[in-house]
């Protein structure tokens, strides 16, 4: 058994890529998701080490291995899968999504190693190059457009095998001000309005009970559906009192 | 309410990118996995159309929106969303893991429209750009190496929005004010503070040139903190309407 860290046993396999630029990328996602060990198999472009866009990746890059076959290249992995984007049949591999794949991979690298198998921009992984596959991943795109562009697709898989299954969802954290804070954030913006003429002053005298304009109470429901943070409630109050201050001064 | 499919109330919004490639895979990916329609602010290369790597999305770079600001781009979104990287920034937001977000986008992508934000290469959004963002979204890379190329972030992302058909999103009952409409609500308020005086007012000289500066996005970012509801902005914009009146006949 492995006491090493899972994603060190990961090797992202690139076969006959063309572009240069499309190793780069590969790279420079491999780094962001934290699997550092690439191998290429007869890449197009033998300055691959060059790929202009893997920024932050060079030393992953120094550090890749070359290969003339994929049976050299997953020689050392005891479970090698396949990307496909699966425009053709391929009746004599398991299929299975990358959320399912994902979950069999992260299983597996904790007692062995794995080789992800990506194939060229042109024409994917060939029947041969499937042939040293136990199994078949495919990402989830649409029917119309299946094929996705390499340095994206490698992204999208190593987002997905990085990802903590157990991380449970956590509920939002919001930190509400109390109904104190509310309140007196109430006294000041119905007096600010009552400042403005927004509110009419009084309902004394020989005034009908009911204005026409928002009431007092209406007021306070608006503050309430704010939703305010104590922090919020305090910034509030700061730029009303302000306000309130220079309607009074005006006068 | 919205009877039409929820991806298509996703606005893919890209600020100032300045390399087409990127705009091209940016294409790419949301054809992949079925996202059509995108936005760009002031794109460094105006012949972004002719992006190259945009292989069978050009009916989608054709369809893309040009616009000069933000505030114009998410005008008709009710959520906009900022993507980070967050390696230096301290963040003024509420920043959310990729699959968290990515919960809530679905469920907001039920009833109204949603821009997700995707700032330059070089130096992702401005704080200027993340003030008309409700909320950041981030995606778990590694601390070693955070920052992501733009078009695999962008594939990542659309993934994740993308998953778990089967888990069909119950409709959101709240239903929130639109960027056009918080942006209104936003340049009265900051109107009103400067006639207060709890905001200096920048007008210089002859000139009414007004530069943003980082109170009028802490004051923008506020309003987007309230959870308006449109008759909530409406009722918030008469209230700050009628206070910067007297404020100004007060004078």
């Amino acid at each position: 058994m492995f006491t090493r860290d899972p994603f060190d046993e990961l090797r992202v396999v690139l076969v006959e890529t063309r572009n240069p630029l499309n190793i780069g990328a590969a790279a420079r996602a491999m780094s962001n998701f934290g699997f550092l060990h690439l191998r290429v198999v007869k890449p197009y472009d033998l300055a691959f080490r060059e790929a202009r866009s893997a920024v932050g990746a060079a030393a992953l890059l120094a550090d890749a291995e070359e290969f003339e076959t994929i049976a050299e290249a997953v020689a050392d992995c005891s479970l090698v899968v396949g990307t496909t984007a699966l425009g053709r049949r391929e009746p004599q591999h398991p299929v299975r999504s990358l959320e399912a794949a994902a979950r069999l991979i992260r299983k597996r690298l904790t007692s062995s190693r794995v080789a992800l198998l990506f194939g060229s921009e042109k024409r994917g992984l060939s029947n041969e190059d499937l042939s040293h596959c136990h199994w078949l991943l495919r990402i989830p795109t649409r029917q119309e457009h299946r094929s996705m562009n390499l340095g994206q697709a490698v992204a999208v898989c190593l987002y997905e095998l990085a990802r903590n299954p157990r991380a449970a969802p956590r509920k939002e954290k919001h930190i509400a001000a109390n109904s104190a804070e509310l309140e007196r954030l109430t006294s000041v913006l119905v007096e600010a309005l009552r400042g403005s003429g927004y509110l009419k002053s009084s309902v004394s005298g020989s005034q009908k009970r009911r204005s026409p304009g928002p009431s007092e109470e209406k007021i306070r429901r608006l503050v309430r559906r704010l939703k305010l943070s104590p922090p919020d409630a305090e910034l509030f109050l700061g730029i009303l009192r302000q306000i309130l201050w220079k309607l009074r001064s005006g006068k």
